[in-house]
């Protein structure tokens, strides 16, 4: 098949400068590099994402879709750190054997996705990369924002007797994925469309994470599963976690397809793809966290608290159930390879 | 075939870890995000470039070659800007089929020559990202580098009468790879040597780009073949540009092949991948951007002048032999699509 007749400088006018033009820094995405300034007394925060067609996202997502997958799953790390958003550059691998009709119609919803998310975070494009390949399609996105020095929320600073917190609900993605390679069956059509929408239109947490900044001791977002994402911080802050499974904050429609036995509790906290946040919080502090959630409109649910772990390898979440029985998962974490 | 039994963190631990252990602000690759200072009255430059095996490198590159060129393709373009280099990241698709053994040799070699590149460039591993991919081994790079504020090298700023300038030798790494696609003979083992090489393992200009801050009025790196780079600045400049081919400096090893009849030298201002810079500086600072070269120990060379394009949309480059005969190459720049 022959490539598709969009050369790449043609992609980038058409497409990507209408991203960038609110950032004169972003040289109209004709120069080198971009060029941006920081605020005195702040640091930049930087981090790199990449997702692949049918790895971690699906062969029919829209283009739409994947604009706004792609940038949830690069700002989420943003706000695990308590920093504001700026900016963002793309890598973008596009299959050469689509053909020009399909490039131009998946660059379009693209773009267009892109442009709604973009405004929605209050970031633009900065700069990025658009090649051919003969495999699938592959992006990459390179996510940038600034938080006060010395103030970047981490994985390590866990306290022993700290709560810890999660925000939003949890599992949804994991069920939504399930519905759309066939695993699962949801009980009903308005559940089936919003635990869809949790896998493919994931939201980052930015306003909650800046609001942690001086008040959450550890923070991590929920992209490998909340037991694997809570073993990080634990592991970083040489604590141990105990997590009451009860209190695990569950969607509406995840409670449908759990009452309806077509997913276990265990399910929920395996999956990946949430993008909300499990935080740390010293116990005084507690009622201030939850009050912050009640100000952005974001549940924000104590699951449990961080304990002084049994030894130094013990750094390890147990799930318990109402009666103090274990149900940790044996299979922790999405494993790439 | 099963996929390979290292797991992402374990990649991460043995082979990327140890590249960021130079700044604090990496968090040793176990958080979410990095972060780092910049300090007052600096801007930060950032850039994204995306390879692709078999056809941004060749599959029998080692990763010791791969881990060289990632970091050439990207710092150059902060070598464009004027820019001082920072740090990097990147997002890393490794093939699904490669056997535990192929990975697991793979890294081996990219993660020893990011050390030893990343040593000579003064840079350390700030984050990224490791997937599994059906598809072709794909790299994507971030750039993160500081400039003084205001003072960042742009292709926007050549003026009517200032000379053109490129650094080292043209058309080596376009050479290169015809001898090692079979497109090519070469004339001796040496100039064989000396050309793939240039192909394989290309520099980034970083010391002259720094240098070239204050005194250039426009730069570009030489990654699309020096006609289609300086066109960029005309372009972004609104000016136009005329070349002298036979000043436009050529190593003995290309020397040797054109001595041959093996390849014309249009062959050599088409071909991209060099990742030298060409700029252009005010006719009274000329001598000042040849002092600079000397010093560095890199080829300066006067190719020609900037002049009034013949109407706004004349933005060109016209490449001249001695007798003032028009030699543009028709096909300039490499198309990815």
């Amino acid at each position: 098949m022959t490539p598709p007749a969009l050369g790449e400088f043609e992609i980038i006018a058409r497409f990507f400068a209408p991203l960038a033009a609110g950032e004169a820094g972003a040289l109209g995405l004709l120069d080198d590099a971009a060029v941006f300034a920081v605020p005195p007394g702040r640091s930049v925060v930087v981090s790199t994402d990449a997702i692949v067609e049918s790895v971690h996202f699906l062969n029919d997502d829209s283009g739409d879709d994947v604009a706004a997958k792609v940038l949830a799953v690069g700002f989420s790390d943003l706000a695990a750190m308590g920093s504001d958003a700026l900016g963002y550059t793309l890598a973008l691998a596009l299959p050469k054997d689509w053909g020009c009709e399909k490039l131009e119609q998946w660059l379009n919803g693209f773009a267009t996705g892109l442009g709604t998310e973009q405004q929605r975070i209050g970031v633009t494009l900065l700069g990025g990369d658009t090649v051919a390949t003969p495999g699938p399609l592959t992006l990459s996105v390179t996510v940038l924002g600034t938080v006060e020095t010395g103030r970047a929320l981490t994985r390590a600073g866990a306290k022993p007797g700290d709560r810890v917190f999660v925000s939003g609900s949890i599992g949804d993605a994991a069920l939504g994925l399930a519905l759309l390679t066939g695993k699962l069956t949801a009980p009903g059509r308005a559940a089936h469309a919003a635990l869809v929408n949790r896998y493919r239109r994931p939201t980052a947490r930015l306003a909650l994470g800046r609001r942690l900044t001086g008040l959450a001791t550890a923070a991590c977002d929920v992209s490998d599963g909340l037991v694997a994402d809570l073993g990080h911080i634990c592991r970083a802050s040489g604590v141990a976690a105990r997590i009451d499974a009860a209190r695990i904050p569950v969607s509406a429609a995840a409670a449908e397809v759990l009452a309806a036995g077509a997913a276990k509790p265990s399910d929920l906290v395996e999956g990946g793809d949430d993008y909300e946040l499990v935080f740390t919080v010293p116990p005084a502090q507690a009622a201030t966290a939850q009050g912050i959630g009640a100000a952005l409109g974001i549940a924000v649910t104590d699951i449990g608290r961080i304990e002084q772990p049994a030894s130094q390898e013990d750094s390890v979440v147990r799930l318990l159930d109402a009666v103090g029985g274990d149900v940790t998962p044996s299979r922790i974490g999405y494993r790439h390879f």
